[in-house]
């Protein structure tokens, strides 16, 4: 049979059990799936150089699909190809009866990709559209550092191209000359309420594609050989390329095309007659009722994985000495920012595997001290003022097993929340730095300050991860060493971790014997009439309430709660040793800390009484902290004043 | 004097001011802001018709600056205009005095545009970058509508059109064919932390604009006849037009040009020499000392108000009849998200100002029947799949004085969530609602479900907007009837709400005289063993639970806590009569509802048993709600068993 007859044999094989697998699931996206039939044959069986029993060979193609709603057509080709599936302890070959367990609570086979659940095929959770290509960047960058001979394949829909983020991964891509990633935009011209804008036609795609420096190749997508040119020709040239396919949405049964069809499956008397339809299509197009030949799937190269071993990380006073700030060390005094930028060097010196990536902030997070280290600049990213492309380009490079820390100001890194969803769905080690977080940095105002940034965190560290530790620990330093030994900490576990770092400078609390470990906190003035709980800038605050506190005869204790989720247990404990007086002083807006010690009380079923100060009022501009805590009612003397009228002193 | 020469002059005049504030304010982005002087100046003075005594008249041209922290160019030239600035109360022409106040707490001169404190100049809050122009797209669709012949001019650095969103904001300008928004490209080659990207040279960010479908003219931005040309010609043509300026970081004052100076003022000597070298360039350029000519604005057209009047709406059953829905309604089911596009279009035909917005799932959310009504159409905007875009657009929509509901997946608007809080900023007005909220949609899995969306937002309802009413209101309605009726609540109520719509069809629980109000709830089931709580879909799960747990003679009461904030004084009144046991139940993340619960038992200072079932897994897909219902522990027989167990029965 020749090559087209092979390829349309196959593809309209997939397209009906995809049919198939849709109807027994009641529902998925069919349409969008055939529209990709002969994309994904061309690729899967004749394209990618893979190992379908050992899909995560290190120098094996990748394909990530960003318009994840079309993956049943991407399961027929795994179930065919018997792809390596299961979680550890079950794996397997996939199977036909496999696919058609589309979206059943107990199987790998999920409603969009879901590596995590069984089919590692995949590298990220895709799904919410327009992450793909970004994913594939940080695959890309990855396989390009570790010299790995592999090419990353994102397709794209139409629609989804709508989306700002794929035009932010096409400019990172031109930028980073990552010729190792093609795009392929699926343009059946539907989208699922419409069909789709004119400014995501294949022309109008391809122009925008040129204008940001790609080199586009626009083809039939279903026409077996353009497809298999279109393939072999970005293999060879070193530049970025793109292929824009025009393809027909459910392709080959003319009863489920146009509008209507997005999100349902055909079923009984229609099933039959769409499959019919391809049946027919089958011999129009291959003038034989022979099976499809065997595909011949291009091996990946061999591969000798090189073991990088991490040195353990120097601590944080012999840092600032190693790097010229043995005098700065001596003022008593420095942000946390600043030692997240010298932990995030030490760390890059140490551990190979650690990459650093920031938007366009590098001077103001201090990412820039691991960036403009000569021998570390290779694994820095500048992924300039486009913080979802960032966050989906530190979860490809952590799929690709790096540890990227990613940061900007809390208040952007909101921009990627999205994002950063998607990445803790697909299990990816990432790191999360946001500066500038609170009310802190005063001067900028309102659009500059994180305040609902430790609500949606926290939200995230109520549940467990695929591994079974919190979604995500949010950790708050109070002081340089606090935030340098935490950066620290972070790379070492594998997982979500959000680090809010802070604007102005500040005394020291700690030295270097001080651990910090997640689910911790610290003990900062132990006393007997009330529990102060604090973390990141405000425990500074606090500890100047402590202070006029004592004046009053007041003595109360102080909590660095600089961990969320943290030791409920230990906590409450305090709160006990305390009549029971629990005061919680943030610097964002609510359903944040105090809400999570709110949570711990109630669970404990014991009696407290909790007062909660937070920022209730949208801030603006002001020219010094001082003012700013003022405003928003967080004045040390306001604390203070809170505590003295809790414990009945000054009322 | 020349043209050429006043506009110099002029353009000094505002620079050498820009210096000497953020001077004042130890802080401030002059650079950039000077970058902008002639491109100000000629806009401000010679091209914009407006007045300045009277700037939100309803002709006026608008300015938006996207790039918000050049905003001292803008405050300087609004101090040399007496442009009316302050609250209500306090309303004045603006003073130089005034602009040296920049950044100070009582001072309406906010370091970023903040219009809610006093600077009516502004429509929005910017200074999260990329956000301008799709505010400008809202401002310009509302002024086509309303028939007002004016102009929005928006003002975009180069490094901010790294983000996506601009490029969203391009296709929606292009397929709307909003000719009366301007885009101004400032391209003044820094970022903050370095030169900007290749792909954000003039050149390219022209390409792309064509490449989009946009008129482009590139200019010399500090050529005031050329500016000014740009400005008459954009004018004359009915088309899309955007202006290309090449602008200098600093123009002027060489010694603060390049790198290192984006956001430092320059003082002391650093200062007078900045400011001498722009003297010395006045004197070259105007090749006089004569002070510039008095500026000749031109003047918005006259303009008579137009005032519409709402009719009252008709009620849900009432509505579904008219739909003909009268069989639907005798089957006594109906899915929220269908009574919210009911809702929405009961509104629309009975207030004008109703706008709706939606990301192409339309016919998911039902928005679709909005959209699809012929007399409705032209306040619809179809913002395709591109929920930044949408959000700013809809707080555009909201400065001009409508009422925009902004519909998709739950989970998608969380791709709008910087968008959402900037908004909040601005005061907007705006009504988000997100369908297929928590886990009932089963079939598609965690890339569809929101999760962590009632913490962030619930975050947003633990402080005050500038009007002191909480910061959103978030509405969970469990049945049709609730969803319409909170759908009128939310278009009578003027303030951020966030409603949260779910998949599954549900049975009737109230009727048309049930009154739902923000801030209250409604009691089901009047128990005395136990108070369960809960909202939305998971109201049935309990429902069932109350069943089950009548059988085991537990007669717990059941509370629909349809809003965030709520009553918690008649909450825990309840609480109290039902043994002090309170049960939450959430098909959310946790940091949410419970822990609002949480802290209002807290907050009484009295004792509460507070036990919170909430999602604590990644879920994935299943096929069916039992069986996700199941998976994540708050089917029916799980959470009445946990009732049980609470009230210790069964243990």
């Amino acid at each position: 049979m020749s090559f087209e007859a092979t390829v349309h044999a196959k593809a309209i094989q997939l397209d009906q059990l995809v049919l198939d697998m849709c109807a027994e699931a009641g529902s998925g996206h069919p349409t969008s799936a055939l529209s990709l039939g002969h994309l994904v044959t061309v690729l899967m069986y004749h394209g990618m150089r893979w190992k379908p029993e050992d899909p995560t060979y290190p120098t094996s193609d990748r394909l990530v699909l960003s318009e994840g709603h079309a993956v049943p057509i991407i399961y027929a080709a795994c179930a065919d190809l018997g792809v390596r599936i299961g979680r550890e302890g079950n794996q397997r070959p996939m199977t036909v009866a496999d696919a058609k367990d589309l979206r059943r609570a107990e199987s790998e086979i999920d409603g969009h990709p879901n590596p995590m659940e069984g089919f590692p095929f995949f590298d990220a959770a895709t799904g919410s559209l327009g992450q793909g290509l970004s994913v594939a960047a940080g695959l890309g960058l990855a396989a390009r550092r570790d010299d790995l001979d592999k090419r990353i394949w994102c397709i794209i829909g139409d629609g989804e191209s709508r989306e700002g983020q794929i035009w932010e991964a096409v400019d990172f891509l031109v930028d980073q000359r990552l010729a190792n990633v093609t795009a392929i935009f699926n343009c059946n011209q539907y989208g699922q309420s419409d069909k789709v804008s004119a400014q995501q036609s294949p022309e109008t795609i391809g122009k925008k594609l040129e204008a940001a420096g790609v080199m586009v190749f626009q083809i039939d997508g279903h026409d077996p050989r353009a497809i298999r040119e279109a393939i072999e020709k970005v293999q060879k040239v070193d530049r970025v390329c793109a292929i824009v396919a025009r393809t027909v949405k459910g392709w080959g049964a003319p009863s489920i095309q146009g509008g209507g069809w997005h999100g349902k499956p055909a079923t009984g008397e229609k099933l039959r007659q769409a499959k019919d339809e391809l049946g027919t299509r089958k011999i129009s197009l291959t003038s034989s009722l022979t099976a499809a030949e065997a595909p011949r799937i291009p091996a990946p190269k061999p591969h000798a994985s090189k073991q990088f071993v991490a040195r353990e990380a120097i601590g944080f006073s012999q840092a600032m000495k190693d790097h010229d700030f043995a005098s700065t060390l001596a003022t008593g005094r420095f942000a946390t920012r600043r030692a997240y930028g010298l932990a995030l060097r030490t760390l890059g010196q140490a551990n190979p595997d650690v990459w650093a990536l920031d938007a366009d902030v590098k001077n103001s997070t201090f990412a820039e001290w691991f960036a403009n280290d000569r021998t570390l600049a290779p694994r820095y990213a500048e992924c300039r003022i486009a913080e979802q492309n960032m966050i989906s380009v530190a979860a490809g490079l952590a799929a690709a097993g790096k540890i990227p820390f990613a940061s900007t100001f809390a208040k952007f890194l909101t921009r990627g929340y999205d994002q950063i969803e998607m990445a803790l769905n697909s299990g990816a080690n990432i790191k999360l730095v946001g500066s500038h977080a609170g009310i802190s940095l005063a001067s900028d105002g309102p659009s500059q300050m994180a305040l609902p940034d430790v609500a949606w965190f926290r939200s995230l560290s109520t549940m467990t991860d695929h591994r079974g530790n919190p979604g995500c620990y949010i950790l708050q330093p109070s002081d340089a060493y606090a935030a340098y030994a935490l950066t620290l900490v972070m790379a070492e576990y594998e997982g979500m971790c959000y680090m809010r770092t802070f604007r102005p400078e500040v005394e020291f609390l700690y030295n270097d014997r001080t651990v910090f470990n997640l689910g911790k906190f610290e003990v900062l003035n132990e006393g007997r009439d009330l529990l102060i709980v604090s973390a990141g800038y405000m425990v500074h605050e606090c500890n100047k309430a402590i202070s006029l506190l004592d004046l009053q005869g007041i003595d109360a204790t102080l909590v660095d709660l600089y961990s969320i989720p943290f030791d409920t247990d230990a906590l409450l404990d305090l709160a006990n040793r305390n009549g029971g007086n629990i005061l919680v002083v943030e610097d964002n807006y609510g359903a944040a800390m105090g809400s999570a010690v709110a949570d711990a009380c109630t669970d404990s079923g014991d009696a407290f009484t909790l007062h909660q100060m937070h920022v209730r009022r949208i801030p603006k501009s002001a020219r010094t902290e001082e003012e700013i805590l003022r405003m928003c009612g967080l004045h040390a003397s306001q604390i203070a004043a809170r505590a003295a009228k809790i414990v009945g002193v000054g009322v």
